[in-house]
Formats: C-alpha cells, sequence, structure tokens
C-alpha cells in the first residue's frame, strides 16, 4: 500500500507523545484537534480564520458530501482542497458513523449500507468499496474504511459480531484502496464497544492487518467517561509506536487533555463549533454562556489573555448583543474564539509533552477549570454539525 | 452649532461632485456608499471585513440601538466606535423611518412618537430632542434630526402637513444639538413626498434652518424610479455646494448612478447584505442568483475581474454549495463581495467626476448591466435590515 504519510515521534512524556505527521500538504504537529468542516466548511469559518486560529488540518464527513454537492463534482472541481480553498492536510471519515446515526437505514448486510438521503429521497449505497472510491474522489490526505457504529448500550454477544463485521470491511477496504492504487494514507478502525476484551482483539486484528495509522472509534457515544478513558489507554498501548492514533470525535477540553496523556495524536469534534453557535464559549476558567445578563456591560474580552480575533478587538458585552440580536457575526466571532481555544490548548499539550512536564500542565488545568469555572456546564460533545 | 466635519469640493462633472468630508474619525471621500450596521453590526461581516472591502463610513440605526442594547449601555463602554470596534466614522439615523415602518405605534403627536418594542413590550417616546440625545450618547460622527415618515402614496394636503412638522421637529433637533453642545455633524432631512413644489419648498426651508449637510429622505418608498430621480434633482441642485448631501436608503447600483450624476454624495442602502443573505449577487454584467443549477460546477469565481475575498479564493460551485446548504460562510463570503462591489462601484464613480468622463462611465455602465445581464431580476431596495 502506498503510504501517503509519514510519522515521526518527537518526544514523550509517560504515554503522551509529542510527534509530526507529514502529509503530501505539508506537516501536522500533534497531538493535534482538528477541526470539523462537515460540508466542507467549518461552520461560520472561512480558511484564512482557521490558519489564523492555528488549524494544521481539517476533516470532512463524507456522508454529507456525499448528500450535497456529491464527490463526483467535487471530482471535477479539483478535488476537496481546491473545493475548500483549503491548501493544508484534510482527514475524511467514512460515512459510517452518519448513516448509522443519522440516515433512515434501508438494509444492512455483509454488503454494506443502503439509506435514502434526508436531502431528496435518493437511494444510496455505502460499501466498503464505494466508500473509498467516494473519499479517492474527494481527495483527502487521511481515509477511513466504513466500519459499524453499534449504539451504545450492546451486548458482548452483539458486540463481537458488529466487530468481526467491521474487521471484513476494513480488510474489503484495505484492498480497494490498494487496488485503486490511491495515494492517501488509509487509517483502520478500532472498534469494540465497551468491552476491555473486545477493545483489545479489535486493536490487535486491526493493526495486524497493516493501516497508515490508527483511529479508536465508537467513544464518546453515551459510556461513563472514567470508562472511555481506560478503554483509550488499553487501546492506545497496543497501537503500533511509530504511527498516528486518532480517537474519533472526542471531545471536551478534559477529554483531550486526558486521551493525550494515554497516548492519543488527532482529535476531532464538533464542540468548539456548535457551542459557538449555541452561545457557550470555551476558557481557560471554564465555559463562559454569552447570553448571561452579567456580560451585559462588561467591557472585558472574553477571555483577557486570548489573542484570537474576537478577544483583541470585542467586548463580552458586545459578544452578547451580537449573539441576543442573533447578529451573524456573533456566531463567526465565538466559533473563531472556541476554535483558537481547542488548538492553543493542543499547542500548550505539545509544549508540555515536549519539555516532560505534561503531570504539572494537567495539574494546573485541572484547577484552573474546576475551581474558578464560573458559568452553566457545557453541551456533551457530539462528532456531526447536522 | 459646532460643526463635527468639513467637506470640500474636489471636482465637479456636470452636477456630479467629488468631495471630501473629514470628520473626528477620519477622512470620507465622496462620492460615497456606506454599508448599514443595523445593530451595530454590517450583516455578516467583521469591521475588518469592511476594511477590506474599502468602507469608509457605516450606519448605524438609532430606532434598533435603541431597543437592543440601549444607548446607556453604547456609552458606558464608550461609544459606538469602541462598541462595534470601528474606528472609521459612523453616521446614525434619527430612528424616524423604523419607528414609522417598524414599531407598533402607540400615539404620533407634535411632541413626537411613542410606540412599543416589538422585543419586551416596553413603551418608548421618541421625540426630537430625545432622538438627538440618543444619538449623542452612541457617539456617531453624523446625525440626523426625527423626521416625519409619511406613507407613498399620500395626498399634497397631508404631505404638506406633514412636511410642517417635520421642519419644526428639525429645529426642535437643532436646539437640542446646541443646547448640549454635540461635536457631532447634524444633517437637515428634505422631505416633501412625491410633490415638487413641496420638495423645493422642503430643500429651502431646511437649509434656511442651516445644518451641517442634507439628507434626502423619504425617496424610494414606491414612486416610480422616473420621479426619484427628478425630485432628487431638484433638490440637490437647492442645496449648498459646499455642504455634503445624502440620499437615504437608495438603492440599487443604477440607482447609485443615476443620483451621483444628479449632485449626490453620500447613500446607504441593506441591498448588498439583505441580497447577499438571499443568495444575490452584484456583477458588473448583473446579478448572478448563486442558488442555480447552472452554477452547480462552475469553477470561475463569482465575478472574474474582482479582488475580494470571495472572488479571489472561492468557485461559484462552491459558493452555489454554501448557499444551498446554508453554511454560515455563505452570508460572510456574499456580503464581502457585493459590499466590496458597492464600495468599488463608487470608487470608479469618484474617479471618472475626477477625470470629467462620467458620461462615458454611465454608457459603459448600462450597457454592461443592461445588455449582459444574465440572470434574475434583484430585489427591491429597503433601507433596513430588520
Amino acid at each position: 500500500m502506498t503510504r501517503g504519510i509519514t510519522f515521526e515521534l518527537l518526544a514523550t512524556d509517560g504515554a503522551a507523545r509529542r510527534g509530526r505527521v507529514t502529509t503530501g500538504h505539508g506537516v501536522v504537529e500533534t497531538p493535534i484537534f482538528m477541526p470539523v468542516g462537515t460540508r466542507a466548511s467549518v461552520k461560520a469559518l472561512a480558511p484564512d480564520d482557521l490558519v489564523a486560529a492555528g488549524a494544521q488540518i481539517v476533516l470532512a464527513n463524507t456522508y454529507h458530501l456525499l448528500l450535497r454537492p456529491g464527490p463526483q463534482v467535487i471530482r471535477e472541481l479539483g478535488g476537496l482542497h481546491t473545493f475548500m480553498a483549503w491548501d493544508r492536510p484534510i482527514l475524511t471519515d467514512s460515512g459510517g458513523f452518519q448513516v448509522f446515526s443519522l440516515a433512515k437505514i434501508r438494509t444492512i448486510s455483509e454488503t454494506g449500507v443502503e439509506f435514502r438521503s434526508p436531502v431528496d429521497g435518493t437511494l444510496h449505497a455505502l460499501t466498503p468499496e464505494r466508500s473509498i472510491e467516494i473519499q479517492q474522489a474527494l481527495g483527502a490526505d487521511i481515509i477511513h474504511p466504513l466500519d459499524e457504529c453499534l449504539a451504545h448500550p450492546a451486548t458482548h454477544d452483539a458486540t463481537e459480531q458488529s466487530l468481526a463485521r467491521t474487521l471484513r470491511w476494513a480488510r474489503r477496504s484495505r484492498a480497494a484502496h490498494a487496488a485503486a492504487g490511491g495515494s492517501a494514507a488509509l487509517f483502520g478502525i478500532v472498534q469494540g464497544g465497551a468491552w476491555e476484551d473486545l477493545r483489545a482483539r479489535a486493536a490487535d486484528e486491526t493493526v495486524a492487518l497493516g493501516f497508515d495509522g490508527y483511529a479508536i472509534g465508537g467513544m464518546a457515544v453515551g459510556e461513563p467517561k472514567p470508562l472511555m478513558y481506560e478503554l483509550t489507554a488499553l487501546v492506545a498501548e497496543r497501537l503500533p509506536a511509530d504511527q498516528p492514533r486518532y480517537l474519533m470525535g472526542v471531545g471536551k477540553p478534559e477529554d483531550l487533555v486526558e486521551a493525550v496523556s494515554r497516548g492519543v495524536d488527532m482529535f476531532d469534534c464538533v464542540l468548539p463549533t456548535r457551542n459557538a453557535r449555541n452561545g457557550q464559549c470555551f476558557t481557560p476558567d471554564g465555559p463562559v454562556v454569552i447570553k448571561h445578563a452579567r456580560y451585559a456591560r462588561d467591557g472585558r474580552p472574553l477571555q483577557e489573555d486570548c489573542d484570537c480575533y474576537a478577544c483583541r478587538r470585542f467586548s463580552r458585552a458586545y459578544l452578547r448583543h451580537l449573539f441576543v440580536t442573533q447578529e451573524l457575526l456573533a456566531f463567526r466571532l465565538l466559533s473563531l474564539h472556541n476554535v483558537h481555544f481547542f488548538l492553543g490548548l493542543m499547542a500548550d499539550l505539545r509544549q508540555a509533552i515536549a519539555e516532560r512536564r505534561l503531570g504539572a500542565f494537567k495539574t494546573r488545568f485541572f484547577e484552573r477549570i474546576c475551581v474558578l469555572s464560573a458559568d452553566a456546564s457545557l453541551d456533551s460533545e457530539s462528532r456531526t454539525e447536522a
């Protein structure tokens, strides 16, 4: 298989890793957070906004792009990078998660999944081979095999059967990618639900198939947080040290810190942009719910020590006014800030690992966010914007 | 009265004027178009976007800011320039037009207008004195007296009575502004409806009161276009040559060209931003309705020779995709382009006047827009975003 990326492990601190992924569209310093560009647009943000926020790589959803505008259109227009005017790396998922969670499924079989488009009712078949074909048409730097996404909770039996299918689909995806001479990196996805033995088996068997990196899927779907951290650690330590690890759809700032310290390199989540559109802003001292009356005459920036455009130029009072009156500028400014915050946190984590002081960083991080948290709790994470 | 601005007449070409307004917040080259920042935000655009588009001055609506967040809040936070992070000139209207067109009016009397807030039902009284006080609290560079805005059509008698009241209110506004030692420039508003004799009288009597500049109000409210142009010319030629002239709430690109050639210096309209949100884009060859299927695979920029961010970086196909999926980025990019187009047109008009070739410019402008216009007709203009 053509390897579309290389990974260098630059430093470690306990299980945590400071690394570098090199792709055909440039370098990604890890650990990294990937803003979610669901439909080839990170909601409310332009490419220049993402660059200003420090974004190195974005995710796009195969499912959403399959529905609109369709992979053929994007291929004709030169691929996803040209289409969305983003010249840095792009990662696409397989479409599986959204098909299982959003689409009206018609049939699931060993072949794949048939579903109707919620947009126009047309029938689509997503097989492992078709998902690879679509992702190759989109032209992302890192792509994924179709996997079966089980709802939580699921029995051991059901999870085991689902895992077996995911592994068979992974083999087919790998073969399809190789047959087409795909230049993208193909990550394997480790499933196994909330069962430790199945997670271990999933990791071992996925690694045995051989991929360019490994994603941990099926997390943050309702299982308790301690279990999620434990399973993440269990899987991460069975993955090859010389390849990148990606925890799909996670998560809150505290989840990123916990998963990085357990050896995860890459993350994606709609939390920063979705919460921004709900007026919830991330800060090192916990969330700020901007609509609150307490901010109506607050001339301070959203976050004192933040150098994003929203914090450099505007007051909480103005941001609150924009949000309360539902001005479109509110969504952009709050999204800018939240994405900037997530990417800044990852930069801080990278530095802490490189300097082997992640423990002290974690202590300070949790002290600030727990002791000083002044506002309402944030929405729980989710991985799709639609 | 303290004059908050100076006006220099730099060149003329027929009735058209190339001028320069100098304010405490910088210089405005005229003729100029002012993007409308209804609630202290030009919809979907940030101050940096406006600067990039070439905006020299923006308008904010006293009525909308009175309702939310209230003039007291804005004053406490340092005034409108600080509040909205816009350090260039700002013009405010008196609130009259929106009270008459949007609010549930309780009573109109010689004193002023009482109305209920559509936001929270609270009762507000807008008198000439109160409007000046609010606008002084907002801290705009150019402010306006409360005027009575008559619906079109109106009888000669009704228009005459309304004009008389507008003139009495203008006198009170002028006195209130002087008494408070206001440093803003106060423009008079010339009403008179669709009646030539009343427009002439309105111009003469408003000029006799003495203001820092003159607005032409009550236009583009349903009267035929030729009449609007005629009345504009009639009023403009009675206004002092050494003061700026502002045609309120106008208009389409062709209206701007016609009114400039009749001696108007300043314009505002929500057309560029509102139409952008409806997917209608202005180009020198007429409108592009971006949702049309013909643009689905169109890799060209929205306008070939445009150097705005939307045209430099994205294809029609991508803009169409964003608009069809109602991505927030669509509204910003299309607004950016439209505002850029309006401001570019004004820059072209300034240069044509300076070079005394406005006639040739008009010919070419109308040839392109009429002969080549390929898409649907645009929405009619309107002056409030709400």
